[in-house]
């Protein structure tokens, strides 16, 4: 069964923001949707059953990690990507663009794609665009990311140029390697900080006709004006009826501006990783639960949220457990992140229908802690394979 | 409230065992009973709401590290350890003795209690027999332990018995000093691997008339065949309609003998810590997951577990999170270790109800895996703070 989509609101007052339903073969995604990123198959420290309990419908997860480990062989053997993982929902796969990309002076790229060697062992290994679809089809993935050059932040125009002719030549093959036979196949659009490019990638991919499309090449470190500059040329460039993947994206105030421009999916492993370092997300704006003043508040994280967390314990124990450098910690304050994302998706869902988005917007804009974007910039290019924005 | 303990069964065929009910002001504790690890308020990696769901129905944490991190004060002030950790059930907080006396070179004991530096700040402490009782009447534990000396193993005779006097003068001072209005006080039998020692220990503490006894003194790294014999001499000395605790033990096997023995209460880290190093329990034996033979298992860890982990994932799938390290696999084998503990209590009252003790005691000793016992043998005296047998 392929992928399907349909546009069920796109209400007053919304911009170009839509709601929808991504209808997979393993479920359907009400867009816009957030994708908690198990790069290894599992979000970390949490089951899937956790996972599906904070409001999760699709994960995300990466080709280039399962390959290296286990390796698809052994994923195929075991049933595939769902079995293999326990997660039933869909599952969307993102290709290792960004990581191979990362790997400096461990991979050399060509026109018919990119030798590497695993950083695990060392070992030399190749993905091509067609070989990335065939892993992705034999692991069984609801959604395909074709294999893509994600270039840096800066780029030089010709640099940038040339890599965004390869990606999209790599789409053309990824397109004709698909066999669809299940799932569905998203191409992405690079160009880096060009407009034209960003443009251009999004007629020519558009007319290879995905089943969705993503755009890439963000999160890299570039500011947040040029993330949203990009957003805002390439979105409304992209077919009206197919869903939008904004990847490794992002901050709260990030994802509902690229809502505005109409884009339907987003993942990115801050709410996780944030979370492991103690920094939670609230209705009021960001807790660095380490914080001295939090020893003895005795409120839950957030008052409004109904997370594992919220439900049974204190500011004060998540202090406490997180400066003993306790797993329960990271598991708890993870779970809480992600109910946080997951939940701030359902309203933004809402405010689609009733035509509220504005308010939402301007609460966001007015919380009292700290926001969310003071955190710290989207990270930059480096890569530790357990750690990356883009998973 | 006081506690209460009710023998509920003592059946046919299985020597002293008894199958009882320990009720708290927080709940019943049905018996024999595992009390799960949560040294710091929180089994590690596991929440609240997971320890309940896998069956635990009393909790055990640690004074010594709790008073240390985040402080009694504290505690207090945010409505107790319950309130603090989010724990409904029971909680039963040992003293501390098993800890301060690993503090080689850090701590100074005398007739009056014990001075010590801090692990986390070197800052100087002291624990006196009355002050530690009173510090958990303020957190409101259910099951207060009284503060004793753990001796290491092996010991001599004279040293051995110094300690054990020091251990029962303190015993007494505690019982002065307890007030009595909530939760209970059990003493403490020390006396190392001395038969006379140990029972004269159990005799006055039976008649300084506290809630429940303990046997303490064991999981030091003393031979499984005198830890024992140890329960062997002193769990009969004890007060018939009391409950018994074994401290710090174990594995399968040495609960099942100590069940056998007349002990109702026990607490080991080695179910969690194993699940932390990929040792996993099973009805069949011990899993190492790490082990190849793993790599393509499709099974469950057991497919008689009705544990988070063995209802959705694979060996395969455990043994991939395990090699690379990540956090949901310390999470999955926890959940995996402690719900089989708690299962196999379970397994334990039944056999009592049903006189069907002896034929449990067969199953476990004709597993067609690796006998829990072969693992390791019971931690020696040694002290790290997150990895202690005796929390």
């Amino acid at each position: 069964m392929p992928l399907s989509f349909q546009i069920l609101a796109t209400g007053a007052n919304t911009g170009r923001a839509r709601r929808g339903r991504l209808t997979t073969p393993h479920g359907a995604v009400e867009t816009p949707a957030f994708m908690p990123v198990g790069t290894l198959g599992a979000v970390k420290g949490i089951t899937p059953q956790e996972l599906a309990a904070a409001g999760a419908s699709v994960m995300l997860s990466n080709l280039y990690h399962l390959a290296l480990r286990p390796g698809v062989d052994a994923i195929e053997r075991l049933g595939g990507i769902h079995a293999f993982t326990g997660w039933r929902g869909p599952i969307l796969t993102d290709s290792g663009g960004f990581q191979v990309f990362s790997l400096e002076g461990l991979r050399k790229v060509d026109d018919g794609g990119v030798s590497f060697r695993s950083h695990l062992d060392g070992s030399p290994l190749r993905f091509t665009p067609e070989g990335v679809v065939n892993l992705k089809e034999r692991m069984g993935v609801d959604v395909a990311m074709v294999l893509d050059e994600c270039p840096p932040w800066p780029i030089e125009r010709s640099a940038a140029e040339a890599s965004w002719r390869r990606t999209l030549a790599w789409a053309q093959s990824s397109r004709e390697a698909w066999r669809g036979n299940g799932g569905g196949l998203f191409g992405i659009v690079q160009g880096s900080v060009f407009p034209d490019l960003r443009q251009r990638a999004a007629e020519e991919l558009s007319q290879m006709d995905f089943d969705g499309y993503a755009i890439g090449g963000v999160s890299v470190g570039e500011p947040g004006h040029d993330r949203r500059a990009v957003v805002e040329w390439t979105a409304p460039a992209l077919p009206e009826g197919k869903p939008r993947y904004l990847m490794g994206v992002g901050y709260p105030e990030d994802i509902l501006h690229a809502v505005s421009q109409g884009v339907d999916l987003f993942d990115c492993v801050l709410p996780a990783r944030n979370a492991r370092h103690g920094v939670l997300f609230t209705r009021g704006g960001v807790l660095r639960i380490k914080n001295a003043r939090f020893k003895e508040d005795p409120r839950p994280i957030d008052p409004e949220c109904g997370c594992p967390a919220c439900a049974r314990t204190s500011r004060a124990f998540l202090h406490h457990l997180t400066r003993a450098g306790e797993l329960t910690a990271a598991v708890l304050a993870t779970l809480h992140n992600l109910r946080f994302y997951l939940d701030f998706m359902g309203e933004i869902r809402q405010a689609i229908e009733l035509g509220t988005f504005e308010d939402l917007a301007a609460r966001l804009a007015s919380s009292s802690e700290e926001p969310a974007s003071g955190l710290e910039p989207l990270a930059p290019v480096t890569f530790d394979p357990n750690e990356q924005v883009r998973s």
